[in-house]
């Protein structure tokens, strides 16, 4: 059976099951089911689907390794973390990050000044908020509005300039002042030339120089006692434990240095974010090459070694993990709406009394081939094949005879591979992509999958039911944007089989796993396609609710989110058909009705079986 | 002087003048005094400048060198175009370009149901529309419904299934009949095996079997009289013409084929779009290899070529050009708001009297530099830095030892630097890219120029003032987004260099030109940055006007826009502060004042001097 790589990348969280996927927790129900129900209110085009119960999974998970390397290594400081909001900002997966963390006093972290209003409206008092990101005076006062307003929030400063804003804002007001961080430059974060220099070319952080002037600053301002936390992050998705390692012992010493240098407050270590997800769908493994226990491990024994080693305290450890959290919540469900083979079939040749000499050569290849002369024989019909196209682009011979030639070359490279379908050779696997089926999906890789457009990230993806049969098509997708960007092809060594559906007697429905992390935020608007419908699934012993239903904006709401008017739109399309001709009153009535039918609904294609 | 490349890059549309850059037409207002005017009404963060005289001079150049090639080659079809929405559809865009396109007759083009929408309801009466992508039964509808509106539609077809539909619609209504256009699947559009192939793996197309189908089909259900259009189109951004002519002579045999077959309603070409914008500041031509001049006469050329072989009527050709036409109207202007040196001066030099012996062999080599021993002394630095960092890392020497030796090697890399500035080597390139100033622009590039993350697309930049001044400090570009992407670099052979300002002083303005197509609809709300304010600015002879403000949304708006409650979310914030101890009643009001003037501006920085 083919299971799509479940085992590599769905961390137990799904299973295939009478031919379907389920959800592995509790009722189990079928996506399919889930789909079903809903789209039985007339919902159509893609729509995500949201799994608290994973949010709380992976929080739970993050806290219990961290919790059991503390006690395994006697380590002396807690565990904390925050979320970071640019991960995912939206209500439904906000309000099960903090519903899920609740009771480990989950935090928020905020990178920008609107991060950092909706951190302060939604964190628990008591949870942990960390500000990140570069931060002018606004930001920073707004940092002592939420310390002042009994948030337990501390403020990271990326470079001396915003420290001395902080001194600042601190001497101009007596609102309490909030706690700071300070974002360390590792050269250990790079690798060659990178490290050699000293990381001086990273984004983020203050050098070792820079970080003995904050100190003095603090210091002449009496700050310092709020100096609690040193802060690092080595980038996103981490794929190798080895530069973790090495970050942790250089801030490690650099935690401890501070504090020798009378940084008594100092108390935190954050490592930032980086857990990496697995959304490799053929190798296990391939996305990291650490487990989390190891990760959690590797964290505490490093920083206690360093701590024990200066004979320092042990700081508190806090985390910034937001893909490890939150990718695994969501699943994007996209209808396919056509197979677009095309049509190569034998019936539809049509040879002339006479045809072009090159023709023949190819009904004869066609009809000779075998598994002998099967390579030597493709390769004289692709180049008589481009031989045919030049003369019909000279206008030597016709549309007919060309089509025949399409048809009988299609014939003898789908022939080829089967015989050599053993033992294929590069040119072959590259023959194999070409005729990939291509299927069309709902959906806008632009809005859905912003990842895939930028960053080439593949996202497991797998059909929803029919898992009984064997899928045998090598596929690629298209999406019904009109850019030709809009397509997810697969490697011959990495492919994607599915089903040979005809769609206008069933339905087709493709999941899209571990989409839970930036794709929404990132989501771009491209031929106006907007986000997908969305749902929160909660699942219990007994069954299922469908909750927090966001459809797909209509087209009406689209353009007025651009800008327009929508009373104006709708006047001038009625006020023109209105005034057409030869159509009766009736018609002209019935019409209407469905112009406005079609304006109140989204922009996605609506299956039309 | 640096002109930053203007002569190639801005088609004579800016020139430099009094040490700015200036507007190129009539009363030549610069661009930094429009970004003045702007600002003294408190806006702040990046704006985007739209110039709807620049949508007009592409338009007119469109036309006016097709005019003259139809005239030149006695090429008997006319030259039309439309505009696809999909490149930008915002209302003041649209706006300028049905404006400035009305005495042409430019129409638009549709990529999916909600632009369509817009196409009906903003193209005027007797211009084309144009409809492409994929369709379902209601997209088709609505075309039968412009049609019947009075609208000059013309839907494409891409596969037989949405043929099938039209005639299914057809036979079902009354409403007017839209002509039909069929998009062609060309082998010349791809190279090598794909070209072999018959281009079977493109996006979008029928093949000659399929046209042959589609042919039958349309005779059968008496709808042929409709077929009124052969389509292709090649991509984005075509960097060569050799393809194009190719495709030319393709579609044409196609569209005579047709003819012959009995299409007789069949007058039109429409060669999509494709028309290159140069965005290269530093080598000419880069991004295509032919001019306007070429590229018109090829296309009236070999279809009147190819339609006299075959005797065949002449057809009108339509394009569909976008990037070409809008590109070039908007202009993005970032305020810089930090210049991130890192501090290396030696006066932070802090010894001990006895220092780790490698530091005191940085002393020596420091000490003893010179133009003969520079490169080797140069390695022996950044191996002993390698060596120092290392035993930071293992707890061997102290924050100030290794702020000592970031200092000493700094001194030492950037001296050698300047010692073999006339001849550098490879290594030495690569650390002067380590050793490019940071500028911060208060901008995000996800935003903004999401091309760049997406396909590494470098846009024109350039400051906007002190352009009498050689810039001295080769820069690199950090938005202000918590992401390590958010970081434009350039290449040591084509740098980016920018004047050394101390922004407590004097603000800095950079300009990034030629962001008029697709930023705009795929900018992204990374960390919840949406867009820059925007203008259109008109210009006459006796000065300008600027109109169209969309200030960019406030940051409860933005979060209104993710589901949140606006009321909830400041309710929220003043209640917390109000609980809250130990200020006064006079801070507290102030606070909360201050509080709602946060949350009513724009995400984006303020400069705060």
């Amino acid at each position: 059976m083919n299971d799509f790589g479940l085992d590599i990348w769905s961390n137990k969280n799904f299973i295939i099951e009478n031919d379907e996927v389920k959800l592995n927790y509790k009722s189990m129900p079928s996506i399919l089911e889930l789909v079903q129900e809903i789209r039985s209110n007339d919902v159509r085009g893609p729509m995500l689907l949201r799994f608290p119960h994973l949010i709380k999974k992976q929080i739970s998970s993050l806290y219990s390794y961290f919790d059991k390397a503390i006690k395994i290594n006697n380590y002396r400081g807690s565990f904390n973390a925050v979320f970071p909001l640019k991960v995912n900002q939206f209500p439904h997966a906000i309000e099960a990050i903090t519903e899920q963390g609740g009771r480990f006093n989950y935090g928020l972290e905020a990178g920008s000044k609107a991060e950092l209003i909706l951190a302060m409206s939604k964190t628990p008092l008591g949870a942990y908020i960390t500000v990140n990101g570069f931060k002018d005076k606004e930001m920073i006062t707004l940092g002592f509005i939420a310390a002042q307003s009994g948030h337990n929030i501390t403020l990271t400063i990326e470079g001396l300039g915003e420290l001395e804003t902080i001194i600042e804002v601190a001497q101009e007001c007596n609102l309490k002042v909030p706690d700071i961080g300070i974002r360390v430059r590792l050269h250990s974060a790079g690798s060659g030339i990178w490290a050699k220099s000293g990381g001086m070319d990273a984004k983020f952080g203050l050098t070792s120089t820079e970080i003995i002037e904050a100190i003095k600053l603090l210091n002449e301002a009496d700050l310092l006692k709020h100096l609690s936390m040193v802060h690092f992050h080595l980038g996103s998705q981490m794929s190798d434990i080895a530069p973790l390692k090495k970050a942790l012992r250089e801030a490690g010493n650099i935690y401890a240095e501070l504090r020798k240098m009378g940084a008594d407050s100092l108390d935190n270590i954050n490592i930032g974010g980086g857990l990496a997800v697995e959304y490799d769908q053929h190798t296990k493994s391939k996305a990291r090459n650490y487990s989390i226990d190891e990760f959690t491990s590797s964290v505490v024994f490093s920083l206690g070694q360093v701590m024990d080693a200066k004979n320092v305290k042990h700081p508190n450890i806090f985390t910034e993990s937001g893909r490890f959290i939150v990718a695994s919540h969501a699943v994007l469900v996209t209808p396919v709406l056509e197979l677009f083979t095309h049509d190569y079939q034998k019936k539809l040749l049509n040879f002339k009394p006479v045809n072009p000499p090159l023709l023949d050569e190819l009904i004869e290849l066609n009809n000779l081939l075998s598994n002998q002369n099967c390579i030597e024989y493709l390769h004289d019909a692709l180049d008589h094949m481009e031989s045919l196209l030049t003369l019909f682009d000279l206008g030597y011979i016709d549309l007919q005879d060309r089509s025949n030639a399409e048809i009988l070359v299609h014939n003898i490279i789908k022939r080829a591979l089967y015989l050599k379908s053993a033992d294929p050779t590069d040119e072959l696997e590259q023959l194999q992509v070409k005729l990939q089926e291509r299927y069309l999906i709902n959906a806008s890789i632009f809005q859905s999958l912003p990842d895939y457009w930028g960053l080439n990230q593949h996202f497991p993806v797998m059909p929803l039911h029919y898992l009984n049969t064997t899928p045998l098509r090598a596929a690629s997708l298209w999406d019904i944007t009109c850019d030709s960007d809009g397509e997810i092809g697969f490697d011959p060594d990495k492919p994607l089989y599915l089903h040979d559906i005809d769609l206008d007697e069933e339905d087709y429905f493709l999941g899209f796993f571990n989409v839970g992390a930036y794709q929404e935020t990132l989501g771009m608007n491209h031929n106006l396609f907007t986000h997908p419908s969305e749902y929160t699934i909660e699942i219990d012993e007994d069954g299922h609710k469908i909750t927090n239903e966001v459809e797909s904006k209509n087209i009406l709401e689209i353009l007025e989110s651009l800008g327009y008017s929508k009373d104006d739109i709708l006047d001038k399309l009625k006020g023109d058909l209105i005034k057409s001709d030869f159509i009766s009153k009736q018609e002209k009535n019935d019409t209407l009705a469905k112009l406005e039918t079609f304006v109140n609904q989204n922009g996605y294609l609506r299956t039309t079986n």
